[in-house]
């Protein structure tokens, strides 16, 4: 299939760029990756890329935009954009960028994401504003984190107290830590059709937390192992199908209250990170508004999308999808911003 | 592909409901899906469902049976039928009913159940049958618990004491505790071909059970967590291929005691739910006499379907496929009840 | 398709032969299984094995080589075949064999593995050559340890002292216990194309010691569990994209040193099976230079399978897409030993 009318797809190389590059292929979209010199072997490594563009580092980004814009690429931002590029040069970035950039700053900060969940009615875990309110587990997150860093648990206000001393960070949020289990759930708003799908769900891999089951009790006593939730993979998980209306209905009014909060509101793939108790109740303990990387274990197709197609869709290649429907019928201010 | 003879699929919306009529629909049926108030909004998201037959509450399927057999319809029961019609109900269905419903006494009754799988010669774990001969950790299961709500361990015959006081079913089984890794074995039972298959092979996702392990022992002191069995979801698994050999043969063996236990056998999807101990032994701990909730993890496709078959085949169209060939036959009768 | 000029692929009745045998199938080939009789059944039960060749004992193998060479059958070795056929048998196997035998010697022999790791720069974990220099939780591994057999982990010297009195392997290593996750690597090394692919990540299912998570801290106080390591089973994974780059190198370096270790080196499948730490480093505990039953779960396809191939390639299907490539260019030769 030719490309369509001349677009190109094309994003930063890491996260997810194996899969939004092999999705736009599938889509008939030439491909495009930006990348360090270290990554360069990396991408040059798959036929469904197309073209490599170099760069020193990734804040020279904005020395290639003009020659990006020339190609008619469309950039597909990822987990990566904020962590290697910054909130501003991010938000600056001039080439076609599928997404609203405008819920950059609700996400960005830990107390307007709570705001925005809890306008949605999307259940958090209770907040503590300061260590003398503290009365269950905590888990303290510093602003910004990513990847499963700068987090640390503590049992109670004592631990909280002794731990905070050697927390590097100085601005974090104090959240319950809800007893439960993990599903980080996977949607897609499409902005042409008012749809929202879920396409997959993943629970991650984060070391070395999951790897302190292994460990008996008795032989973790002595070790004074610290539990770290430093993400390194993925594996992937269904959901019971009586918890999927409540998943739907969770994205559906996050993504309404966004059209609330800010002109546009949020369209894309986007990913609400939650905990499920046992009483069967979802509490969201992070929303990111773009594609996550638990997507990447569907590649070659999800339990989820072929709900709703007959091939193996991906997140990456759904936004494939979206771009070339958005194409067909001259609808690209719509999904890019 | 045309709807076969003009027959349609259908089953409540719960449990596996979208995998059943996805499946379904891939092999050609209509397709109908009964739904209570609360559920429509979710099964209308999806264009493989032909028809919603809304019901104010589950309690009301007598109600639109007539319905139902009008329109040619075959139930696809699943593990919800029990749940929400009773056991009563569920055997008085006069629609056409893909299975044996001579299995429910049979599977409902732990007891029976357990002389069940000790015919087929299928090892379950030692039973307790008082208090007083409890020598090892158990697992005390109440008679007609689902969905992993009514269970407990407890370590000894003082803590099962302590903890029995305050369970609140009356009608228990005391089983040992298998100390092993669970594995739950999806099989298809063909009446037709006289064939077994493994479809599929699943572990639950429970809460909070499975997310103990990521908290270190030095922290769960104090915290006084009691593990909870209430499964959420689930993971995708195989089997090392010298474990298929066995897992097939129990299979087949409690196919064989069936027929010989009640007329006409146990055909179809069923599941038998194992541990896997150190020396690769397998204890069933459960038998379902129908599709289970972890073959909605091969909406897309299986790792072991794929040996049968060239084409993605979940249990669930598994199921369409026995029943277009019984059609195109005119074998209806050996697989409906 | 037919055959490719009349080559079969042949494989012994255990471990991953399905998969290769549907692999060859899907390409083609004719296929052979050689089985014990109590395999005999398990064998018969899938369309895509064309001929099952039953000998009284995996020992009698070379009873039935001449009738293998006459049909021009190509041998797939996988896991089970040192351990059926013991090491010279296995060198001294004269139908065409899939791989370089020369590895074997450097694979079997603990020390020679890891020489040949170190000279790949691929990192391991420390060794103590004896037990005064314990400093640290260790793994202790019988040489020739499979199937997760012939492990013990202890906390420190005191423990290591206390347990191995009662280990009953003379010959084994004391490797330093890292803490973090693990993740088996599957890669494929052509010697046609001078390519190597990642074709899919697992993670191992075993037990007991995947159970214990499981179990509260306080519950397995007076249960003494001691861990076993006994795989049973996999489950999927995907690792982070930023750590393939990574997971590349240490293969292809990996493939580099074995050509300067033995005359050809080391091509086809093979695994490494790392430790990912929360700093992100992976360690590699053991090198497998073939198949890995990991594979299994991707007999319909892989994530990363996908990123090269538009169809469903499992390392078995990878496997018979070399042999059919050096067939049709008469490159036999370069592959086969």
């Amino acid at each position: 299939m030719a490309a369509p009318k001349g677009y190109k797809i094309a994003t930063l190389g890491s996260h997810s760029a194996l899969q939004i590059l092999k999705g736009a292929k599938d889509e008939g979209f030439k491909t495009i990756v930006i990348a360090t010199p270290d990554r360069v072997a990396l991408y040059k490594r798959f036929n469904f890329i197309d073209q490599i563009l170099q760069i020193p580092n990734f804040a020279d980004f904005p020395k290639i935009e003009k020659e990006l814009i020339r190609q008619k690429a469309i950039m597909i931002p990822h987990g990566s954009f904020v962590a290697y590029l910054g909130l501003d040069q991010h938000r600056k970035m001039k080439v076609p960028y599928f997404g609203n950039k405008k819920v950059l700053d609700w996400e960005s900060n830990r107390l307007k994401q709570r705001q925005w969940l809890e306008k949605a009615h999307v259940p958090v875990p209770r907040r503590f504003k300061n260590a003398s309110e503290i009365d269950a587990p905590v888990l303290v997150k510093a602003y910004g984190a990513a990847g499963g860093h700068g987090y640390f648990f503590a049992k109670n206000k004592k631990e909280f107290r002794q731990k905070i001393k050697s927390f590097k960070h100085k601005n974090y949020l104090i959240q319950e830590y809800v007893i439960g289990v993990s599903a980080y759930i996977h949607y897609f708003y499409s902005p042409l059709t008012k749809k929202l799908e879920i396409l997959s769900i993943d629970r991650r891999y984060e070391t070395n937390v999951d790897s302190l089951g292994r460990i008996p009790s008795h032989n973790q006593r002595g070790l004074g192992i610290e539990p770290s939730f430093v993400v390194v993979g993925n594996s992937p998980l269904v959901l019971r199908e009586s918890l999927l209306a409540n998943a739907f209905e969770m994205g559906e009014r996050t993504v309404v209250a966004s059209q609330k909060l800010m002109p546009g509101g949020l369209w894309g793939p986007f990913c609400l990170e939650a905990i499920i108790t046992p009483t069967q109740e979802f509490f969201v303990i992070e929303l990111s508004c773009r594609i996550v990387a638990g997507t990447n274990l569907f590649i070659d197709g999800s339990p989820y999308s072929a709900l709703y197609y007959n091939k193996d869709v991906s997140t990456g290649r759904r936004i494939a999808m979206e771009i070339k429907k958005a194409i067909n019928f001259k609808k690209l201010d719509k999904i890019l911003d």
